[in-house]
C-alpha cells in the first residue's frame, strides 16, 4: 500500500512524527500539510516532514486518499465542517484526539456521507515538547494505537488506518469509544490533573522556594507530566470531562479514606491501602 | 577523623550504603552492625558492608564513637531506650529519618544526658528496592543531607556528623525541625499518598485489567513511587502525620477548586492552574 496523497492537518509532535515514519517507511508519494501557522509549516517542509503546504484545509483534503486531523481537540468539529465538501467518497480520514466520544460526535454532525470513512484513533505515544521541531519517526514504534470505530465504520478503511500505524511499528488494538474514554481518563487524564494540582498547590504554599530546592528524584518523575503543554491538557480536559469528573471523584473519595485512615491513626487501613497499590503497581510493570 | 567504631542500626538500603560509602572513604576502623534477622546481618557481612554484627542494640552501641540510627521511624523510641545507658559521654548518635519532630521527641525523652549529642538527620536519597542487598556505596553522592540540630546540641556532634555525610559526598544543610518536617509533607510525604491512593483507585474501577493495559509512559513514571515499600511509607505517615494532614488537606482545596472550575466549563481558570504549574515545575527542572 502507498498513499498517492497523505493530507496531515496539524503539523506539530504528533502529525510531524507519523509522516516522518510513513516517510521512512516509503508509504507515501507526496505529503501535504495543513496549519494556521506559516512559519511552522515552511519549518516542516525545511526539516523534510511535508513536501508542500497551503493554510486551507480545503485545499490539503481535496485529492488526498488519506487525511489525518492531528490539531487540538477543541478545532476538530470546525476543522471537519471545512473540509466535509472536499473529500472524495474514497477519502480515509482518522485522528489521533485523546478522548474519542466528543470527535466522533463532531465527525458525525459534519461528514455526511464520509462519516463511515472516518476512523477514530488515539496513539498512546507523546513527549512533554510540543511542536514539529520535537517529531521523530520513531515516536510510535512499539506504542499502543487505539482505535475506535463504530458500527457503521467502513471495513475497508480501519484497514487502512490500520496498516498506516503499522507501517510505523506502532501496535494497533481496538476499543469501544466509551470504553476508552474511561480508561484514558484513569491513566492518563487524571494523573494530568493530580500532577498540575500538586505544583499548583505548593506554588502557593508559604515555604515556595524551599519546597521546591530540597524536592527528590522521586517529586520530579512525579511531577514530569505537569510540564506538558498547558493548551492540549485544557482542550483534553474539557473534551472527556464527563469521564474525568467521574474518576475524579472515585480518586477523591479514595484520598478521602486514606486522609481518614490516617486521622484515626487506623494502621492497619494505611498498610492496606499501600500493600494493595504496590501490588498492582508491581504487577503492572512486570506486565509492560 | 576516622571512625574507630561504627554502630549502625538496621543495615538495610541507608544503613548499608552508608556503611559502604564511609568504607570507601577510609573512615572506619571497623563497622558493627545491629538488626534483628540474624540472616540479614550474616548477609551485610558476607557483602563486606560490616565487620562485625549483634542482635543486641545495647552491645553495638557500646565502645561506639559514632552511632547511627538507620531503623524504621517507628522503632526509634524503643531503640533510643535500648542504648542510651549503653553510650559513652563522648558518642555522636545521629539518625536517618524522614520525619524529624518524631525522632527529636523520642530522643529527647529517652537519651538522657546524652541528648545534646544526638544530630537529627535526613539524607534525601533512596530506591524503590530496600534492603541491604539494594545498598551501594554512592547512593548519597551530590545528594542533599537535611541536619535539623536543636539549640542546645553540640556544635562538636553536628560537624562530626557533617564530616560523615561529606565523606560519602553528599552535600549537607540545615533546616528548624518544623520547617523540615513541613517541606518533606509537601514534597515527598503527599506525593507518595497521591501514587498510592491513585494506584488503589484504579485497582478498584471496574475496568481493572484494562486500566493498566493501556497506561502510558506518563503513568509509569507518576505511579513509581507508588512501588515503595508499604511498612516504611506507613511508618512516614503515621511520623508526621500532622504536617502531612495539613498539606493533604491544602492539596484538597486546589484539587477541588480545579473539578469546580471543569465542572463549571471556567476555561480560563483551568488554563490557569495548568499554565502556572508548568511554569513552576519547568523553573524547578532548570534549577535542579
Amino acid at each position: 500500500m502507498k498513499f498517492k496523497r497523505l493530507a496531515i492537518l496539524g503539523v506539530g509532535l504528533i502529525g510531524g512524527s507519523l509522516a516522518l515514519g510513513l516517510r521512512r517507511a516509503d508509504m507515501c508519494q507526496t505529503i501535504i500539510g495543513y496549519g494556521r501557522n506559516r512559519d511552522n509549516l515552511l519549518r516542516a517542509k525545511e526539516l523534510g516532514v511535508i513536501d508542500e503546504f497551503t493554510t486551507s484545509a480545503e485545499e490539503a483534503a481535496t485529492g488526498a486518499d488519506l487525511v489525518v486531523v492531528a490539531t487540538p481537540l477543541a478545532t476538530n468539529e470546525k476543522l471537519f465542517s471545512a473540509i466535509a465538501s472536499s473529500l472524495g467518497s474514497n477519502t480515509v480520514i482518522t485522528d489521533v484526539g485523546s478522548a474519542k466520544e466528543c470527535v466522533v460526535d463532531a465527525a458525525r454532525l459534519t461528514l455526511g456521507s464520509n462519516f463511515p470513512n472516518f476512523v477514530p484513533g488515539h496513539p498512546i505515544a507523546g513527549k512533554e515538547k510540543s511542536g514539529v521541531d520535537a517529531a521523530v519517526a520513531d515516536l510510535f514504534e512499539d506504542h499502543l494505537v487505539i482505535l475506535t470505530p463504530l458500527g457503521d465504520t467502513s471495513i475497508n478503511a480501519i484497514s487502512v488506518v490500520t496498516q498506516m500505524w503499522e507501517a510505523v511499528l506502532a501496535d494497533v488494538t481496538t476499543l469501544q469509544v466509551e470504553h476508552h474514554d474511561a480508561v484514558l481518563a484513569a491513566t492518563s487524564h487524571l494523573p494530568h490533573m493530580l500532577a498540575y494540582a500538586l505544583v499548583d498547590c505548593l506554588t502557593s504554599m508559604q515555604e515556595n522556594e524551599d519546597v521546591f530546592q530540597f524536592a527528590a528524584g522521586g517529586f520530579r518523575d512525579f511531577t514530569r507530566i505537569a510540564s506538558s503543554n498547558p493548551q492540549m491538557w485544557h482542550d483534553i480536559c474539557f473534551s472527556n470531562s464527563k469521564s474525568l469528573l467521574t474518576v475524579l471523584g472515585n480518586f477523591e473519595d479514595h484520598l478521602q479514606a486514606l486522609k481518614q485512615a490516617i486521622e484515626n491513626g487506623d494502621s492497619e487501613k494505611v498498610l492496606e491501602i499501600f500493600s494493595r497499590a504496590k501490588q498492582s503497581r508491581d504487577e503492572y510493570v512486570v506486565g509492560k
